[in-house]
């Protein structure tokens, strides 16, 4: 079987709200500004994406799940999803496909319940507060991992 | 833009089942009742209410995001949720409402798990163990902030 | 031997100093404000009322000890006491009546000592950030409980 | 009202990976063989099953409430959920019937926040590691328990 | 300077309220009965005693002071102040008499705050759980102290 | 050399007094029925069962060292030392041998201190709550696993 | 059946190098000083006493079990085993007789790991620091218990 | 309003013992040298002094409240309410004077439950172990802060 | 004063053995490669580099002193100082210049000493397990932030 | 008296499987071995050996009792009583003999239970990791002490 | 040997930036205002002063063991140190000499990893929060305890 | 390339005090002790040592590099680093050669911060207590391991 050329780009709860939601810790880049520069970052690189965000830990769950069978590798947010979800973890456990984390914020600067990661110990690379360049970057360390 | 005149009133998982379920805890009035008095107290002071409840966290959350544009203020009794969930707490921030917080039971007499709550400490007004007077009390303290 | 027509009201330390006492945390609302309030209350349910504030705790002790001959229910704002006093809370045993409790502000915004109260397991009801009209709250919810 | 002759089997998030999920830790079964053993043990007691899985915690929990009306009892193996959803475990005692609980895996031998579970105290037993005998057994266990 | 043949009986908060408080914890004997008992297992060592109980904490250490002087020892019941009181505390190791500590009920049946006493380390013998025998043999053992 | 088909059986302490002592907590079986039980499942699968009983950790230790040599397989109930014998862990270690663990009452609903198990993040599989049917489960597991 | 005319005194491990083994902690008085002071008292009230002594366990969890026959009540001096044996704790629980704690040293003044006992929740006194009297008066309070 | 010309000096429980009470831990000075050394000093400055000490913690919370209509700032010396009262600090926080805090004895080389202050984060200044000095240090640092 | 046109890379204690040292955790690059990608990147943003590397916590803190007159930003990889050097966060506050932390492994995958960072929360981005890749995207980030 | 010239050396639980035991953890020494080395090391210091080894805790502790009237000193690897037997700690306080405790491999390498000694406090030298050799060691250190 | 009459004077790290690092934590004095006031007021009681200042942890240690010979006492401001440090501890405890601990600002307030010290507890006098004050205070406590 | 036949000896910060430094803790041998007999031990051995003491952790961290190149293994006595260097246990990760910790005196019997090592779990043997003895014992079993 031939290696898929798609990533899966992962946004969790609330990360539809960027930005009007709180702008001074999330700034005033929108999801489809994320999901932009994502998919152009990842043509460079010969990759297409498919996007998600869903509020629903399900929705989340099943489109990793679905991911196992065309995806090569998943760029995820959790968003608060990271310091609950031990079934989003499972999940990519279950996908078993390379890993890049982000997060718009510094979470360590943020309440200490946002200080663990439910994902970070099973991810490749881990980039915090770096905003939407850090989405650009997660998806180079994906295309690097993936070789 | 005029201020709305509505509220959201957010009922976490299994508040559906209220009146059946463990009656000795969370007493006989149901979920109806509860819908009922707040839309009363509220349209006391010219408010009308938008209820919401499921057992899907997802759906609350979005429901909260769906507030941001026509509510003034949201009541929510979280349920379990009230000691899980970030995303919803999240969701409570990025609406930017005031909120009031409800429980029909006295969770500082039940198990150490449900004494800590990720909403309390964002919300104006916490009413525990009040039954559905709770909750007319949480519209009338909503009101009041709403000034 | 009948059922006595009058509640106690127990302020605990500092809560003399209201309106004057870091007004953007408490208020600007004073002790005979809350004490008016809380009398009108209760007269309305042919209640009356008698008060009593002090920053001893013994005082406090005594006057719930007190009430176990004339008095049917307690309201307390314990103070800062809520966090330390076990001798507090044993008198409350001690005199076996319902036991409604109130804060003005929202403790769960503060330190963490404050998250800890050696009342709210042995209450009937929790009201906390509703400032004086919590305390009105708090009676009617009494004169539910005493029913 | 007769009992119902009818078991709810719940599976919760990720069990519908299983035979190609990490089959080292959860084994070769896939989640129809699971479904199909537990209705051929159900069958030889005289009991019907009726199976959810779902990766959405809403709908474990609407499953659990409606099992209340036709159901006798209810085999879980709820998954990461086991860990975090209180929710769950409220639904659980909302609908009031014996609860048998299965994990595939030995979950002592993994990460720590595997150890706890929010179900065992409330269920009539548990069997761990026993892959998809487990669940034969504990349907004879809520079969033994209905008595 | 001769050594006075007077001991100090000091009981803490609530203590007033024996023989009608929750007497299925702390039993139907008075806080009357106790002081007699104690003044006649000391009579017969040819000790008189100084009885104080007293709400507040105050109260308390003022006695234990003044006992300085004029005790040779102390048996004390601190109530809740047993957990909470540094202030007693010290005032004991300030009057740096022999102290002998009661307890009417057990103590380790009960909430986990009860579980730790400051005065405990500080005294020769501690006896709980043995009602007012617990204060005669506390006075035998004082004596046996002053030996 | 052939493997051996015998199957050793530890009760660990207190389980002698099994019928007698706490039935509400543990039933009403003896240690007798579940020998027999175990003799018969074995049986069936054509093991026969060696059964040691001690309220001394030493003997069971040594019973476990000389499974070593003639048994195949442990099914053990280490009653209280599951929580507190780190030399019993160790025999079971040393034998070598493939191990369930049982529990006749569901630990998860007692004190604190039943909670963890020295034996069940070296057993293949425990059963808890089961009662007497718990050890027949556990010997066909173990026949299982010997396969 | 009578009410059996017999105690049982349970001195742990260590208790009997008691003279000899650290006498600035734990007194001049032997073992047998303890055992006939034990007898005395008894024999006052028209109870004989059978008394064991022992650095195994298991020998302890026999002769409670034991006594559950032929005794009425147990004087305990678990030594070490206070603060680590459950199973000695269960074989207590498993006798069903009314149960006296007795410290010869004051164990609040030790280390902390001498702080909590597994027998002291379970007993009706308790009492420590008070030397061989403090078996004499768990002797005269185990009598008092049986009434 | 002019500024006052008058400190506030208190100290709190067991204070009144000095001199007497455990020398070798707190020195031969007495309170009345304190409040001399402290009069002469602030004297030097042009301020008088209000000395208070007392056992009672409601007393001191008095003497704070007073403190807030007539004196310019607050030298405290808790003694044991340090480590134990928040009704005090809630006072000093009332009273909104400045703040120098004083420990006669240095308390990080005394036991555990005395290294925190619920003072000290709110004190301007603090100082531990300088004797009798430190109090003269504490006023003069009050006048610098008055400035 | 014009902005400088510099940054300071500082890489911490044993980043010097890179290439040799434990290549399976810290990959093949050296020092040397690090030191010439970060200088490239930030020429090609028109800043030079000054680059230390110290295994001597002191010289690193030197360093960063020092970047505060001359250099406009900071990448820091502070090796193990990261999870103990409060010395050399204080020196970072000091320097008061925008901060950017990188890693080279995944430390979230490694001991739970290595779990906290004494940099994270005043840094503005932080990158973790990209390898060399992650020294470019700290400059390009810094060059961001400085904007 | 004379000081006796015979050492005693306690190899506590499992230690009796030496050598089939886990031989990557502890090698392939046997007990017989260990006894030798011991026997061979001491009698170069004219010192004879008596060795006990069991899996009976009460076994040690009157062994090392027994050692009190005819030995100088004592060699113990206490196995896993190491972290679970005070009473074999109270034992060798008893003994009031010169402790030199050893274990074969490293735990410190092992399970965090087994970090922390009930023993090491209380003997003068520890090796750990050293196999045989650390038995010899241990006696030549003990010599040394002896002196 | 005559007894120095020198002090040391000890600054730890970073505070060679005083006076331009973080004025509103630190105040706007520099070391060398510091290192003024030490020495006059050292002379006004016949000391000199050697005064080091370094970020290097080896640097201080090495002028502590210096001062064990030709200086008398030793006031400490350890910075950063004062948390993490047990080095420059033990270094104090070797030099054997009077130390006092200052702080310029009050640590208390600040993050929690503050407030615990390696060295108050070896310090006889500790002052915080009084800036450059707090200083010649320590010269005149150290001047007193050298007496 | 052959093995080097060179030894590294290691001693952390305060080991140049020894001698004069608390001999009652650390004993009566100098630095210069401990190096000569190690030099001897190695002598026998055909291995020639490279002795290394500092206070400054850079030095040591540098010395244990230099190692890689030209040394077989290490003897370490980190002193206080133990506790606290992560970047020292670094350096010997990276250095790669087998290591053997050392302990003048039984840390087990001081402080708590003194019971964890960061260096137990990456060295082959640690001995504790043992003075001077302990260094040539542990150059025996560096020895050994090299075999």
């Amino acid at each position: 079987m031939s290696t898929p050329s798609r990533l899966l780009l992962v946004n969790g709860p609330n990360l539809n709200m960027l930005g009007s939601r709180e702008p001074e810790v999330y700034g005033h880049d929108t999801l489809a500004d994320i999901e932009r520069v994502v998919a152009e970052v990842a043509a460079s690189a010969s990759y297409e994406v498919r996007a998600v965000q869903s509020n629903h830990e399900g929705v989340l769950i099943d489109a990793v799940h679905a991911a196992r069978d065309d995806c090569a590798g998943i760029v995820i947010n959790p968003g608060a999803f990271t310091h609950t979800s031990i079934a989003l973890r499972d999940a990519l456990l279950a996908a078993a496909l390379p890993v890049v984390e982000v997060h718009l914020s510094n979470v360590h600067r943020r309440e200490p319940f946002r200080h663990h990661s439910y994902v970070s110990d099973i991810a490749e690379v881990v980039v915090v507060g770096a905003g939407i360049d850090g989405y650009g970057f997660a998806v180079q360390q994906l295309v690097r991992v993936l070789g």
